[in-house]
């Protein structure tokens, strides 16, 4: 398959690109500053740009984006808007504007994670974005044509980022990586549609 | 209590004004064209000047503000706009902006629906309006202050509104008004924080 991974220097994004790469799918990777387009999720209009040039696929993958920590208490409009057009409304968006450059059958594969039904003390905003990205997964996958097929992966906090996190989730379970990577597989080779894959329970 | 409504004119906020009412709350109501006080909740100024002509509170109630309902082929960034800065960050300024003006142990209790969980087709953008506030409420109730709470009431298809909008939710039970206006009793006179008060199941 010809499967465009949209974050793939991230901690998750180098794992799917190797585990993807190792069962033959030819993996293009869109980034804001790696891989072999630049894309701003945030932007409507880089995200055509990216499609454009990406051409016809027949998956796409989201593994980027992130939205404000901090004490709910700190919150203001500004600090949320970030993560709420790069995270949520561009993952949304990489599936209103590629549907037409996905096969019919093909998959949009979208992250969120744990904090939608768990946040963490901080993770207000975090939580915000991930569970409207459920709720929209969910209503997205009823009205999908030709077959296309919409999911989210959300995972909890993972091994490889257990050093750096760990700190600020005290009590969540680690997820090992190959796990996290199969629901990435799930849901680009399997047949499941409209699932919220919970890489946590 | 006093107890501050927005979106007051209503079907539900009709219901909640009488049922509050007669438990001898003190209500006021605001709106963007009804009540005593004028807001529109797409705007942070709107809602702090609301708050200052408002004054202190014991409780804060928001039924108002919708989102795009129409075929997701046709949904695009600019029509989901309204109900992104309305129904949902509007949501969310209520209680972000709203905390030094409610009393230790006052409560939030916004609005969302059961299309977080099973949208109706056309539903995808409010789906994820209220998957988003629902996780809002699961992490802000953890870092409130002094006592003070936010819930959720998530509505099913109330009866009042069967003969306009029934056509649309094939299949999806009416809710009694007054189970309905009951979430918002519990939430308000109650003990419940962090709470989504699913009015459906």
């Amino acid at each position: 398959m010809k499967i465009l991974l949209v974050g793939g220097n991230g901690t998750i994004g180098r794992c799917i690109t190797a585990a993807f790469q190792t069962r033959g799918h030819d993996i293009i990777i869109a980034g804001r500053n790696s891989g072999s387009i630049q894309v701003d999720i945030a932007s409507p209009e880089s995200i055509d740009a990216m499609y454009r040039q990406a051409g016809v696929l027949d998956a796409v993958i989201c593994a980027a984006g992130t939205g404000y920590y901090g004490p709910f208490d700190d919150m203001t409009p500004a600090l949320m808007l970030p993560g709420i057009q790069g995270k949520l409304l561009g993952q949304v968006n990489l599936v209103v504007a590629g549907k037409p450059f996905v096969r019919p059958g093909g998959s949009f594969t979208l992250t969120t994670g744990i904090a939608a039904e768990l946040p963490a003390r901080n993770g207000t905003c975090v939580a915000l974005i991930n569970g409207a990205l459920n709720s929209f997964v969910l209503g997205a996958a009823q009205e999908m044509t030709d077959g296309r097929r919409v999911n989210a992966v959300s995972p909890g906090l993972v091994e490889d980022s257990a050093e750096r996190y760990g700190a600020f989730f005290p009590g969540y379970n680690l997820v090992p990586m190959d796990k996290l990577v199969n629901a990435y597989i799930l849901s680009v080779e399997g047949a499941v549609n409209g699932k919220i894959l919970k890489v946590y329970e």
